[in-house]
């Protein structure tokens, strides 16, 4: 027997992405898998739909889960709205921008690209020209894994909707880490990942359609191109005519419930609030050490810290360390971060006191023996007073 | 807490999949989460790749997962390999190849349908007039689900080829059930399912280019219509350069992985031949109540058994029944075998001698109390025959 038995190393996911799944989802995982039509299961759709209106903020009744990962969402959300010629606004202030550009192009879209450096974020300003196009659909990125910045929504919702545009949002990051409204933002299409805030493997990406939007779908001039991700179909699915479409993802579906009954639980704004105080005390720590963010303050995601690697500091053997002799993972930068950028994750279950403080206590060993200087355990100590600070 | 905890009642499921998901299975998924670009993750990823090849008996470099079930896999292979404008024969004898026909549809293909009645399979004769036309790609189903019917592929392939087109092929339901053998038959394009033969939970598919399918898409004048499913930048995170296209679904992965380590314990011939043991004790107890197969016997799936409802039973109460009073999942028949039909599944772990006679039990049971006619204990008699005669 040439393959071994499967004996995944102890990791503490401190990257983009994915993050550390919590025990009960790993428990629900494993129980024993029911029919994709058996009324249990029908049930368990039944609670997942409603708890993930609950964390989108949303009565929107197409509120479902996509058997794909966040860029399924992504892409689901884009191919449902699109009709060959239509045209589409991007905003692209990294990686997860230039994706959407990518996809709604091989929809057939008009894609108008409107571009800010990374590490930033657009005011309704930044997108006037491109609206005044009047295109069908703007889609934006929430929270921008590649750097960590934090697009508010509210205000390029209205200018979006006055230009008689839908908006779609890239949440994949954002949702049960910072405030994601829905209704209140009139969001028309959004899409999250199960492997961010959620404390749940990756395999699953929750979305949602306003009733709008769902009118713009269904009363599409041509198919949508995906069988797999229209949604008028798999609205026959996730509704109240149960018409089997694709078979389920059982066993996901039974983790992505669990996840969100520890959100549900700990109440969405308790998780909120969990995810800022770990951020404002990792950034205390990082400060100590003279660590700078890669996106300002005024917008910085608390799930996601984006940080300069310090000058003279190898920026893969320090993450390479991490990984290898604290089982710790963090991510490297892409695109024009590449080489120049850490991306530290505080999500879901990972976002936790105790991470912090071991990532600060592993970090300080490893920038010691790279002869940088700073006084040690300065940042555990800094850490430390934020948090008796908030409480 | 309006969301109760998660506690799927026990199943044994012996419908059209999922099957049963194997304990080490339902194990493997709750292992911890290491990151999509993990080294650990990569060696998973690699092993499960050489397994599938032994599984799909190909020396394919691009045999991998697309992360999502069957029908996803069914689209990858579709929107890779048509451009719009191509021409694509899709052979229709069943919902499954009735599905193929709409991705194909949706990816741009004219398409060219060839049907045979539900149940029955295609010779290369049936093709012929429509390879005459010369299509880029044919479509085909091995295993259909709806009716049980086993289409032999290897003559199609050499009439697809001698016209010069692209063979593609449906093995959701055939894979580690019957032989399915990728090189020696020439297949070019093929994919499947986790949650028929190979005991995991839905929610990956495997699939399979022929390096002349790889010359087709790298060849392309247009891009995939589909990001998350364009093979030539799947080929970059599942090849030697790991280059991040989306987060793989980790924990199903390490399903998939420990479900492909089963079929190598077992060995794949084993494997075929309990499904076949399996299979024939299920037939000679059906046949000792005279209940018959809607499939004539010489294109019967040994996994999947559709059977015709005896005359003057109820077809949704016994399998109501079935589920309610023994937890026994099978399935209902499909569009032109509606009400018509139950769909007996054998499949990976569900397949041994334990299920055939707990079916044909429960089944006896719930015929007598219909006032079905037979000889108690006939059915459960003649399985046990068959078993003997086999050893």
């Amino acid at each position: 027997m040439p393959y071994p038995e499967l004996h995944p190393p102890v990791r503490t996911l401190l990257g983009p992405g994915p993050s550390d799944t919590h025990p009960r989802v790993l428990q629900a995982l494993a129980k024993g898998t029911v029919g994709h039509l058996d009324p249990y299961y029908l049930e368990v759709m039944n609670g997942l739909q409603e708890m993930l209106r609950g964390l989108f903020r949303t009565k929107n009744p197409m509120t479902m889960a996509i058997s794909g990962t966040g860029s399924a969402g992504m892409e689901a959300t884009v191919v449902n709205l699109i009709e060959p010629g239509d045209s589409m606004v991007v905003c692209v202030n990294g990686v997860f921008g230039g994706r959407m550009a990518d996809v709604a192009e091989r929809a057939g879209a008009k894609v108008i690209k409107v571009e800010r450096p990374w590490g930033e974020v657009f005011t309704p300003a930044d997108l006037a020209a491109a609206l005044a196009q009047k295109p069908k659909v703007v889609g934006i990125v929430m929270a921008e894994t590649s750097t960590g910045a934090w697009q508010p929504i509210e205000e390029i919702s209205r200018a979006a909707h006055e230009a008689g545009a839908l908006l779609l949002v890239d949440a994949v990051t954002a949702l049960g880490g910072v405030p994601v409204e829905v209704d209140a933002w009139q969001i028309d299409a959004i899409y999250s990942g199960t492997q961010k805030c959620l404390s749940c493997p990756p395999g699953l990406s929750p979305v949602s359609f306003s009733p709008r939007a769902m009118e713009v779908v269904l009363g599409r001039k041509t198919k949508v191109q995906s069988w797999y991700l229209d949604v008028s179909m798999l609205a026959n699915y996730w509704g109240q005519n149960r018409v089997y479409h694709h078979t389920g993802p059982i066993n996901m579906t039974y983790a992505l419930y669990e996840a969100l009954r520890l959100v549900h639980e700990e109440g969405l704004e308790n998780s909120w609030a969990r995810h800022r105080a770990n951020h404002l005390a990792l950034r205390a720590g990082l400060a100590a050490l003279g660590i700078r963010y890669a996106t300002d303050e005024s917008c910085t995601l608390p799930q996601l810290n984006a940080v300069l690697v310090p000058e003279g500091v190898d920026d893969a053997a320090v993450r390479s360390a991490l990984l290898n002799r604290f089982g710790i993972e963090i991510g490297a930068g892409l695109g024009a971060y590449k080489g120049k950028v850490w991306r530290i994750g505080l999500m879901g279950y990972g976002s936790r006191p105790a991470n912090v403080l071991l990532f600060l206590a592993a970090l300080e060993q490893l920038l010691a023996e790279q002869g940088f200087k700073f006084t040690p355990g300065s940042s555990i100590a800094a850490a430390n007073r934020k948090y008796s600070q908030k409480s």
